[in-house]
């Protein structure tokens, strides 16, 4: 069928026009112009209103992340691979290993289409190296001055394997604490990149997908009680709602939290504490403390776990707290985020 | 652990605040007091970033859909039980058995915390009537203008039956096409509800889950070759693209048309042809014409589906196009929705 008169995405349009979301001639091209290039696979050509496959094993992880970063673009990555990593990660953080991921868009009228295309071939390269298929999506438009650009949801689903247990009730007594990277560049990063702070840094978001870190400890050592990235409130709020859940102490050593000079200094400045600061590309592992030294090495030896260490143990199993032991040997009790640090950070 | 300073999301404040999205107390506090109860089940008590479940099969469906509806409340439902019941639907298109759903929310600062409660009371029925649940979920919060006032992505899982085979390549010539209900219902409501119309009509949005008239269907006739929920751009979109992706000519006719009198007639007033309006609770059937009689026959025997009819067949295994017979014996060529017409329908 030819359509001379209808013009695709990229010949009349420069930019996301309230049609583009509509459901008509537009949205096809849309999709066929870029989603459908950049995302190719087998279950999109289904080209249904949802993708049907089959997978490996039937135990399953299923996670969801809305991605509402600002700005877009920022050093290190944009809201594509952030919206990538950071589910990839969730299925990780469940024992999963991550394979099919939805991505549901909310564009703004008005929005650039060379925009979009960045973003979408950001997406792809990001899920190529995590190893995971956009296997389905959707589109929505709405007005200018109705969102923020673009939204990007993503839904992952992964398989877990049979004898892999990674939960809350894990966590015992005597565990060790270990985190798998620098804390605070994500959040730094972000912040340094507004236009309205007027602060430079040389910080680069840490996003990355820690397929290969989480694949390599599960191999290397016999057991992981708990995986968790701690992303939005940062550190001090991830451990709080470890402990809070598996009621038990932890204690964590400010010595040896892994931190940039350049995110010290950056946090000083802004008068920001690094542990409620967001993070994107690491994660906190609990395990046996026997096993520690030994994921410490299977850590360190992955490019995005190089600064890996052990942070602290759980220390008594009641009490659900977050103990900060001070270099001069003073604690500092460690509560969540109680309210707002870095709004729009993920 | 005692925080008797910070106020529950509830207590002090009954607006979204940037605090319920920045990942500390505050989101703790919305998702224990206001999500949890709603959606109570054992997977998102497992408080992790995800759900681990165990499937009753490996061959599954994925779905995605964000909800944008404006205004957010309408006759017939709101953009809680459309989020529920458009990815239900989209599952049972693929032949699935919808079981899980993913919840992601955008909320503006300053939406009112009992209208949150509202929308997810309405999802938590809708799953209920659908037979799905929620187990999975994630919150952003965006400043005062940056979104309008809450989107929802729900994505969802269903497992697909060994026998079941339901696809575009399935349709053949011959096959009958089926239209479960009126159509038109949901995107005049959504016109007349908007402010700015000043035009007024009983019309209820149609949004429905259609799950046990598709259980009977599969269960009651040997061979189903599609099914589709003409959603967006109408039933004229849905049928353009069934005939261009499965390369046939779809021959409909305008006298079996199932439209309400009410429909037709804001459909005159309003310019608009209702093979265009977006419907939220009908679905297109394409089977084997010799199993239509008893296909219509079950449709109509479920509350969602007593005004079926056998709407047209599939005359040609080639020349992708949609033709409708006029009432005077003459033919016309639908094409796909070419522009937007009604923005922000779901």
């Amino acid at each position: 069928m030819n359509l001379p008169d209808c013009p695709t995405p990229t010949q009349k349009y420069d930019r996301i026009v309230m049609a583009h979301g509509g459901g008509g001639r537009m949205t096809s091209r849309l999709i066929e112009k870029i989603f459908y290039p950049a995302f190719q696979n087998k279950w999109l050509e289904q080209a249904h209103d949802g993708a049907t496959l089959n997978l490996p094993s039937a135990r399953i992880a299923i996670t969801t992340d809305s991605f509402v970063v600002d700005p877009l673009f920022f050093p290190g990555g944009n809201i594509g691979d952030l919206a990538i990593n950071g589910t990839v990660n969730d299925l990780l953080c469940c024992g999963a290993t991550p394979l099919y991921l939805s991505a549901g868009f909310i564009l703004e009228e008005g929005l650039p289409i060379e925009t979009l295309k960045q973003i979408v071939q950001t997406m792809r390269k990001a899920a190529g190296k995590a190893g995971v298929s956009i296997v389905t999506g959707d589109t929505k438009v709405v007005e200018h001055g109705k969102c923020d650009k673009i939204f990007i949801n993503t839904t992952g689903v992964g398989i877990v394997p049979e004898n892999i247990d990674i939960g809350l009730h894990r966590i015992k007594k005597g565990d060790a604490v270990i985190v798998t990277g620098d804390i605070g560049n994500h959040g730094i990063c972000i912040l340094s990149t507004r236009d309205s702070l007027g602060f430079e840094t040389s910080i680069q978001s840490d996003t990355a997908a820690l397929t290969q870190i989480v694949s390599n400890l599960l191999a290397g050592v016999p057991d992981v009680h708990i995986l968790r990235d701690p992303t939005r409130g940062g550190l001090s709020s991830t451990l709080n709602e470890i402990a809070e859940g598996a009621n038990v102490t932890i204690a964590i050593d400010e010595n040896e939290l892994p931190i940039s000079s350049s995110v010290n200094a950056a946090c000083d400045l802004l008068g920001l504490d690094p542990l409620y600061v967001a993070n994107e590309g690491i994660m906190l592992v609990f395990l046996p403390d026997e096993y520690a030294e030994r994921a410490l090495q299977i850590i360190r030896s992955d490019i995005h776990g190089k600064n890996a260490r052990i942070i602290g143990h759980v220390t008594e199993d009641r009490h659900p707290e977050v103990i900060l032991k001070l270099s001069l040997g003073q604690t500092r009790i460690l509560d969540m985020l109680s309210g707002e640090q870095l709004p729009r950070i993920c």
